[in-house]
């Protein structure tokens, strides 16, 4: 089916496009009867007014921008789909900017404030270790949605929506210790990351503990700093060593989906099979991990409702309807074929 | 590794920001012996300049805008990385616009243009079946990147950078027809599609007549048109339908390798294996496609020269270097483990 256009819609009613605009816009300059015209045409040929190109006329003084660390990483692009259609639907326009890993986000933000006349900022992803007074040197309310944070920051400075990714973390563990697995590897963070990495251990160690298992260090393996941290490639070079390094290990839990399908991928080229030689649990709830041969046990992050939750906040903050608040969602433990009990 | 900033260097430097700031950029206004002690403490310390915010700082009036049809698309994350490094040596700024699959995009680089005085204008990915009048009302130059053309366009009209379709898609086929395959259904895009789909989808034609195989409509499977096109969930969909169908077939070409990995999970569900049962090909070279399993045999675009010829073609309209150009680039056929010979 041919889309129609406006220009469609302006030689459909005879009007000139500046007409069609303006009855969709509910300008004021436009006479009563030519508008209902126009938007009865409009409904019966289904035309779709183009809502990005609307807001960036309308809007400019009135941006949201997303700050995203890691635009590569599939687990973000859900989210960037439902941040625009939130920010649009409150009638601001959006705006994406990606941050290098090695970047100062706050630094970027700075600056776009300046130039974009900003109203609010999302950050997603990546790690968060600035000073409270770094915070504060943004001047417009800013939401954290997906980013796990370390105890070092006092909750009334900020905002922030996530999963309690220590809690969750606990749970897939928990899940692969009650299927009779002892010796569990994880491929996590570097032990200077005080985010979602760091949590994420923190849950491992602690479901070990309370099944009465020491954590054995040879089995903590760490992502390559050369390469994009949570990726598949990450996830494949450390399995590779940890597998050559011939550690006794049954089951791996990888940080992510991404990494866990690279661990999958490193098993396979041994000639070992998931789950038959080693369970594979990830962390994310990827579609992919839906896809995969064997499709991925994951603990699922709701990333629909976390998105939405993130662009609320942002208008309550901006509306000054409510103080730093922080809202916790519940992840979900996926059982699928990558795992299998003892 | 503590990142540092900025705001660390000014006061190891015991100057201001703004004096560092001057230093990193050139600026006149600024001692050369304060300069040279600034770009030394930059030095032994790692500094990376914030490029981002740099250059959304200087650059607010050069502004070039990547529009991206199918932001969740893989395939064009890769892309994104390389245009935004790209235009930033450049000293331009990089705004990348999210494009709606009902949406048009001409529309939308319409109101860009004015609201962001872009210099210049990447259109990435999706259809592309804009009248000539229409094309005109665009001011500033613009490339089409990975937009497979077809005929009822003049080469004079545009600049386009990509691989050939029609070409690459023929190969891809013409591989699986050596390999002893008759019977080869395809998922392709909907017949009225005037870009990369028809040109893949007559790629397949024309390489069965090649061969002497009948094209069986029978086999001939297109996208569902309410699930995001060239996705995994799209090939998955189809190719239930397919086998259900029980349409004799011994493989099945995807036109991406996302339809390719939904295909291959719908044969999975119904017992069958890959490629024992159905060899699978796909199209463009993810990453993921080397990680699945099996990994997928398909044709690999060679996404980083094509994302630095584009810039590089969009620039030289910039500087009228040139007039209307269109660079191809050769595509790889990548046998891996999804197909074997009959």
């Amino acid at each position: 089916m041919k889309r129609i256009t406006i220009t469609d819609v302006a030689k459909m009613c005879g009007v000139g496009v500046t007409t069609v605009s303006r009855a969709i816009n509910n300008h004021p300059d436009i006479n009563e009867e030519t508008k209902s015209m126009i938007m009865q045409v409009i409904k019966d040929n289904h035309y779709i007014p183009n809502n990005s190109a609307r807001n960036l006329k309308r809007a400019d003084s009135k941006t949201i921008a997303v700050l995203i660390k890691g635009i590569t990483n599939p687990f973000f692009n859900q989210m960037i789909k439902v941040f625009e259609e939130e920010i649009q639907r409150k009638k601001y326009s959006f705006f994406l900017q990606r941050v290098d890993e090695n970047q100062d986000e706050i630094d970027v933000a700075i600056e776009l404030e300046k130039e974009k006349r900003l109203k609010g900022i999302v950050f997603l992803g990546g790690y968060f270790s600035h000073s409270k007074e770094k915070l504060t040197q943004l001047s417009v309310p800013f939401v954290l949605s997906t980013i796990g944070m370390a105890t070092e920051f006092t909750p009334s400075d900020y905002s922030s929506v996530s999963v309690d990714d220590l809690k969750e973390s606990y749970k897939i563990v928990d899940y692969l210790c009650n299927q009779g697995h002892k010796k569990i590897a994880i491929i996590a963070a570097p032990m200077d990351d005080v985010s979602i990495g760091k949590l994420r251990y923190d849950g491992y160690k602690k479901a070990l503990e309370d099944h009465g298992i020491d954590l054995d260090l040879q089995l903590v393996r760490i992502m390559k700093d050369d390469i994009e941290s949570y990726t598949m490639e990450n996830g494949y070079v450390v399995t590779k060593e940890l597998l050559a390094s011939k550690e006794d290990c049954t089951a791996i839990y990888a940080i992510s989906d991404s990494l866990a399908i690279g661990a999958c991928k490193a098993i396979f080229e041994t000639g070992k099979k998931v789950p038959e030689d080693y369970s594979v649990a990830g962390f994310d709830g990827l579609d992919i991990g839906f896809y995969y041969n064997p499709s991925i046990t994951t603990m699922r992050q709701p990333v629909k409702e976390i998105a939405e939750e993130t662009i609320k906040v942002l208008f309550d903050l901006i509306n000054k309807k409510i103080s730093h608040t922080h809202k916790i969602f519940p992840a979900e433990l996926v059982v699928r074929d990558s795992t299998k009990s003892l």
